[in-house]
């Protein structure tokens, strides 16, 4: 017997005032009518990389962009769909469950119906596992009933989080053909994207009928590139986070006398910290960015926070909140190292006993690192310390224990599934103690004894019920989905922007997944992706952004000063209801916009140097447009050479 | 330079939002006058103790209850007050920061300031330490803008938990006449009530002028009693608490592979994991007071979850949600002797590394304890395993190294700090773990392999904003605490009663606090309570309440049926908002209500049996009055015989 999958249940007052929420459609989505506009043909962000993902994805590299449109809108290349035949269209969770989710499949729904009522919706249970052995639960009103606007995947369920083998791809073609599904719809983050774009490649290829489509749906704000603003979940993720961390820095505040170390959830990259950081002014944030790129060691790292540390002392300060993404421990080169060698040992089939017990190869490694760490320490200030010895002992055998039992704990085969089980905030909380032992020991710290205290949050924020806004993006998206399929389009992302406008301003459409690819060319080791292999990589926090300049401006006061602020529980009703992520509403990220402002430069040019236009204006034109082209020839041209295709 | 108590802040929406609500008064606390009806001697529930209370506190035990009433109250014997003179009074938070603190100053203000405007409320810094350095800030509406309905106690922090030595009472006693304040208002849980209530005796025994009045606030809820139904901050810490519950809930539900263990806070009782368990529906919540009432061993406890985690594999659930209160291990009894002995080393002086370098006395305590349980395994198994010494050491040294650093961490001199410390739930998970796997490889256990992921819910709810109960419980208990001093009594609690009806029907008043107190009359080690010493004693959850009735009724379904309930996340408008804890709610407990309804009866049969009834109704009266008044002396005599004061 199965998990009781799409089953009415028992809701709260509170879930089910959210089952009568209802999102509205940005006016180019309203009525049954809905016109597609095709744009150029959408090329990948990285030039050099653009001739190895054409190769990977004959079929499906080099589509247009589309955008949905008002039946009534000006635009004369449009193309109204007006054919809605009944069509059958299968939808799966893949990857890590994020709030909103259910909202997509909710919109989808809707859309499909309100076009033609014999068309189905046909939902995998348990993730792509249920996709490979065809188990499917038809989607009715009923079984949306009281999964609208709540959080989780428990609608469907969720498994395993990839279809790539040449086995589960097959698979899934085996189980769209035996279902007739005109379109599969794939709900998830970068990997699942992967997938999708995969998948739809091979269906092409195969002439499989039918068409796959990508909604970007991940809590770690990591899928994101020039038509994509921002994932369904991660507005909610830091809602929840970030009132949690206030929570922290009013109890700190309070208590006066501990050092919160919380590290947030969001894998790699560190979109959720900064996102929280901005919302909750922290004292302290250390982005994985931010070590990479000024390749940071542990070293440097705990000399920052003890230096914050004993600067906080010094104004009788002797508390504060640091926030440390999950993805630091792989932004160290030395923990990034151990890590790449335990992972090599576990891909080579060694048994977590036999590891256990054979430490030799990374626990050298680790002696090796540790007592670096140390050994810096001991340099800078031999002057002092009278035997050295018994406290590097002392620490390796703490640090050695703890390190050692965590990576032993769980050396699951998916690495970023590991990397949640490395609790990097209690190995820098235990360094930094110990520095400002040694500190007080000598005299150079004068404040109170240092107390930290760690947190990981991470899995309580995973299943919240999402926000008005993620509500919304979701159901939107859903909506985007149909229209996807409607126009016949494979392997495209629905998309959605300019996303920080009112709702009634946003703009739909859908890009080929295949220009959101960039190809990576160095091996980082053997649990990375090969060389070469296009993919949707995650996207690193921008240090030239106009988010990460906002936290940068107000580091040093929020260090200092406790500037803490709270934006409080996520509310569904009143003030701060219909908030947006900051890091969303600072950049300026309107790349549909600008595609469109600058047709209508173009169009300018021409209307205005038309035959008969002086000899002047005709050369004036032609040297600046001549300087325009080079400038951008140049600046698009990639350090390899390769011309964009 | 200080930390920047009281300054006005930079507030999120929704913060400044809040600073706007402003909480209603019960009508027997509105406009400037107010009656006061004095009722019966209270006296301490428990009659044997009586003596000694009363002979510990000779000035305030015997004190009549406090009624506070409307002007137009139909009472003749209450008393108008009529005389306001200016006053000074002072406030310190005392104890652990509870959402809900500020609110109690901020109604003590208002009152304060409505019937005297030269009244002065004076609050202390940094908590008790600021109250023995006479470190104030006057309290004024400018101070308390941005602290409205906010949580924390950052307007004026908080430090030491206690004011209990001579040095530190007449510390108080001395700061209480150099500032001439006519009260003092100690806002805290049991241990700071206590602590007023010793105060309140020593200054009037002391003829200082100072009265002492006590604020039931503390987010365990375990100061209840017959005049205390609920705390200040317990229903937002249930609250912030069972929305995280409820989303990891949802979550197992979503990826349907891993079992959450989750430790709350609470301190010693379960009354934080009792509520949220209501609120939420997890699979299993394990009670200190029920294991202790049953005896519960370590085993025992293993057995439970391993019998449910194979239950639910047989349903096909391999996921799951169980709640460890922080109380738990010291109602098992094995730990608790651990537990006490490494207390009792540390009492001696024994320092941290020596502890760790001299282990025996408790290390061999610890490897009495494990041994024992896996041997009560092995016993039972003994056919099957075939070389069970291997597993035995390999756990011991798992365990011992786990459990080891843990108590080694921070043997701070609070032994309930040292508490919150103790990974409960990652002893409990390794402990299923293990024995999962064995029945995994015996056959016994056919689900997927058990994966535990642990969590520790404390410190994330304790700095929340509280919600609109708990603001207005905590404004309302402000004021009461001014008609408190305003008639002059000493060593009174604010009560607020019938909080589960609507705020029109609150019923305000005052007991003498060593009325609550009980007397401990065994000696449980060197950590606790000493023999016959009088205290305001956290309460148990009580195992005959309709709150845990209500719990083991759906105990089974929640346990194979997964019917996970969310609360969502704390709500301050719309549906949601104006919920009050289920726990209180379920109990009947109006027993000021019931002590009126008492005197009605009495008053009836007084009116029903005048002299000129007849015989045989005077004879019915007397037969069934001696019936009653035996019976209810047989059940408030002691089991030592003493009378009842």
């Amino acid at each position: 017997m199965d998990s009781d999958y799409g089953v009415p249940r028992e809701l709260s007052e509170v879930q089910q005032n959210r089952t009568l929420y209802q999102p509205e459609l940005p006016p180019c989505l309203q009525g049954t009518t809905v016109r597609v506009e095709y744009g150029d043909v959408a090329i990948a962000a990285d030039p050099a990389g653009a001739h190895v993902i054409s190769h990977a994805y004959p079929h499906t590299y080099g589509q247009p962009l589309a955008h949905f449109l008002r039946k009534a809108a000006n635009v004369p290349d449009a193309k109204v769909i007006s054919e809605h035949p009944a069509v059958r269209v299968g939808i799966v969770f893949c990857g890590r469950q994020s709030p909103g989710g259910h909202n997509v499949i909710w919109g989808l729904h809707e859309a499909i119906k309100a076009h033609n009522v014999n068309s189905k919706l046909i939902g995998f249970l348990g993730g792509t596992d249920g996709l490979l052995a065809q188990k499917t639960l038809e989607i009715t009103n009923e079984v949306l009933s009281s999964y609208k606007n709540q959080g989780g995947y428990d609608m469907l369920g969720r498994t395993k989080d990839q279809i790539r083998t040449t086995e589960q791809v097959n698979g899934a073609m085996a189980t769209c053909q035996a279902l007739k599904l005109d379109a599969l719809v794939i709900i998830g983050g970068v990997t699942s994207n992967t997938d999708a774009a995969q998948l739809a490649e091979t269906f092409a290829e195969a002439k499989c009928a039918t068409k796959v489509v990508g909604v970007p749906v991940t809590l770690n704000g990591d899928l994101k590139n020039q038509f994509v603003e921002t994932t369904v979940g991660f507005d909610t993720i830091c809602k929840v986070n970030s009132q949690l961390i206030s929570n922290m820095c009013t109890d700190a505040l309070s208590a006066e006398k501990y050092y919160y170390f919380i590290r947030m959830m969001g894998r790699k990259a560190s979109h959720v910290a900064l996102e929280c950081a901005l919302q909750s002014h922290p004292n302290m944030v250390i982005l994985g960015e931010e070590v990479a790129a000024s390749k940071l060691t542990i070293f440097d790292i705990t000399k920052q926070i003890c230096d914050a540390v004993q600067a906080r002392a010094e104004k009788d300060k002797n508390h504060g909140v640091i926030l440390i993404p999950e993805g630091l421990v792989e932004s160290i080169p030395e923990l990034y190292a151990l890590l790449q060698e335990i992972n090599g040992l576990h891909g080579k089939g060694v048994s977590v006993e036999n590891i256990s017990s054979q430490l030799s190869p990374w626990a050298s490694a680790l002696f090796e690192f540790l007592p670096q760490f140390i050994r810096q320490q001991v340099c800078i200030d031999s002057v002092n310390s009278q035997n050295p010895t018994i406290d590097i002992r002392f620490l390796l055998l703490q640090h050695s224990c703890f390190f050692i039992m965590q990576l032993l704990l769980r050396p699951e085969s998916d690495d970023s599934a590991q990397l949640s089980q490395i609790e990097t905030e209690k190995l820098l909380a235990q360094l930094v103690e110990t520095e400002m032992n040694k500190r007080l020991k000598e005299g150079t710290y004068k404040g109170k004894k240092f107390n930290a205290i760690c947190h990981f949050f991470g899995y309580q924020a995973r299943g919240a019920m999402p926000s008005k806004f993620d509500c919304d993006y979701a159901y939107v998206l859903g909506h985007v989905c149909y229209h996807i399929l409607a126009a016949g389009l494979n392997g495209y992302m629905a998309t959605v922007t300019n996303l920080k406008s009112p709702l009634n301003k946003w703009r739909c459409g859908a890009a080929p997944i295949s220009s959101m690819m960039t190809v990576k060319r160095w091996s980082r080791g053997p649990a990375t992706t090969q060389i070469g292999k296009p993919a949707v990589h995650m996207a690193s926090v921008d240090l030239r952004g106009k988010a990460y300049e906002m936290l940068r401006q107000n580091s040093s006061s929020c260090l200092l000063e406790d500037i803490y602020r709270n934006p409080g529980p996520l509310q569904f009703e009143g003030p701060g209801a219909d908030a947006k992520p900051i890091s969303l509403c600072v950049e300026d990220q309107d790349y549909m916009g600008r595609i469109k402002k600058l047709q209508e430069y173009l169009e300018k040019v021409k209307s205005i140097v038309k035959p008969g236009c002086s000899q002047d204006v005709l050369k004036a034109a032609l040297s600046a447009m001549s300087s325009v082209t080079e400038t951008l020839a140049i600046m698009t041209s990639s350090s390899t050479g390769q011309p964009p295709l």
